[in-house]
């Protein structure tokens, strides 16, 4: 790995104070930028970071050879577009942003030459946010996506692979920024449709009287960030709506096999979902 | 409670085998009924029952006060229709089936004068099946509901929410039958029917590598029995078909606000989505 082990997280929130955490724990010394004085604070007083700056200073930067965008999509670019000229020559960028082919040609477009970024997707987190929620925990086992694009280096994949390995992710995939959006509209983004709508669209005090697990269990992430989701949605449009369409049609599939009453229809797409369902089993 | 404290569970597996775990630890005397020897045999094995009988004797059911039916609606049905002479006289009958208009009005009327059944729906369980998967921790907190019906007397549902109390059970409600089937289509019928669909309507060997833990939330129930929900179903049809149908409107309605870009109605959902969805926390 990186010998001089020195890492600046931009955006200390639920992920990026996770981050910090863990590559603590590792042995790195991490920095981090984030405007709001409070989250470095709190960061140091935790001891998840080494030092931090709530102002985007070019010496802080330039000291960093390993830099992880935290931040919302359209901030970090606005962020990249401010900045790019504050980075070390040599610097690899990497980010964890839930959209890519929005953001990711446009931050290497701005990039000046010798400054190198690969984008990836930690496929980790939780309903909470902010630093003050942060865990290591989250990362155990969890799944890493990393999309490069041709202006990537062979070996920055490699390192940002190892660096994903280090940190205990568990299975790590390299796929491309247009099939990481349209898997990710759909293990995702149309995760969180679902569970936004089954929240919106019957309430009563008392419902909550009733339910089981599986209704908390699919509601869990109802509890959302609305500006951070919106934006996400918003940049991803195309394939979320076509998601949202594949699933309806199947849902209405399954409609349709009640209302008829036919319950080998039923049953067969019930043993489809059992058997498709095995794989997802977490390994950690 | 009950002073002779003997209860007799029709059904041994994963909610009849969890009723006899729970009960057997409260100090009741439990006896059981299952048509397969090797669960009869399991449970006296692990101690979750004091007898057991895997044939349908007069004998042995005349003795019990309290006999909890833990079987698939149909098969409970068909077991009142051809057993129900074989109750003492003054027993309470009770069951554990996810389905009530089809089934306590025809089960009441099935019964001798003088042996009493109240419906009753313990909201737990799990996405495994059997009475080797059995575990009493389920009803820790978990919501309980009861659904008398004209038929029934004050005390024998004061009884029925004593008892559920007295196993762990958190809220207790005392609803209709017809409202009961119809919650019950929204909180837990819909939510099977959207896991089945998620796991139907895309499939890849890979895609477990990129998903989140939001998704095998939402999906963990798709691991499903067949044989009974597709029974639950169809039991339920008309207001589960009401629900998917309300359901499918609120989804595509943020559907319509991802593809106009209508960023401030997506918001609007994502705020009423996690004020309501606070309320489903479970407290145990």
């Amino acid at each position: 790995m990186n010998t001089n082990k020195k890492v600046l997280i931009v955006g200390l929130g639920l992920i990026g104070g996770s981050y910090a955490t863990r590559l603590t724990e590792l042995g790195y010394e991490v920095g981090a930028i984030d405007l709001n004085p409070q989250s470095i604070e709190y960061a140091l007083n935790k001891g998840i970071i080494a030092h931090g700056n709530s102002q985007v200073e070019k010496d802080y930067i330039a000291q960093f050879d390993l830099i992880v965008f935290a931040l919302y999509p359209k901030t970090f670019i606005k962020w990249i577009e401010q900045y790019s000229r504050y980075f070390k020559k040599g610097a690899i960028l990497t980010d964890v942003t839930g959209v890519k082919s929005t953001v990711v040609y446009k931050v290497q477009e701005l990039l000046p030459k010798g400054v190198e970024f690969i984008g990836a997707h930690p496929m980790a987190g939780t309903e909470n946010s902010g630093v003050s929620n942060s865990t290591s925990k989250i990362f155990n086992g969890a799944n890493f996506i990393i999309t490069p694009t041709e202006r990537n280096q062979k070996e920055t994949v490699e390192f940002c692979s190892q660096l994903a390995k280090e940190m205990g992710f568990g299975k790590i995939s390299v796929i491309s920024p247009k099939v990481h959006d349209e898997i990710i509209g759909f293990l995702s983004q149309l995760a969180h449709c679902i569970a936004i709508s089954l929240m919106c669209c019957k309430q009563s005090e008392e419902l909550s009287y009733y339910s089981g697990d599986s209704f908390r269990d699919l509601t869990r992430i109802a509890k959302i960030n609305d500006k951070m989701w919106s934006e996400l949605f918003l940049l991803n449009k195309t394939a979320l709506v076509e998601q949202i369409d594949k699933f309806t049609k199947t849902l209405n599939q399954l409609r349709e096999y009640i209302e008829l009453g036919d319950e080998e229809g039923m049953r067969e797409m019930m043993r489809t979902s059992t058997q498709n369902r095995i794989k997802f089993d977490k390994k950690d």
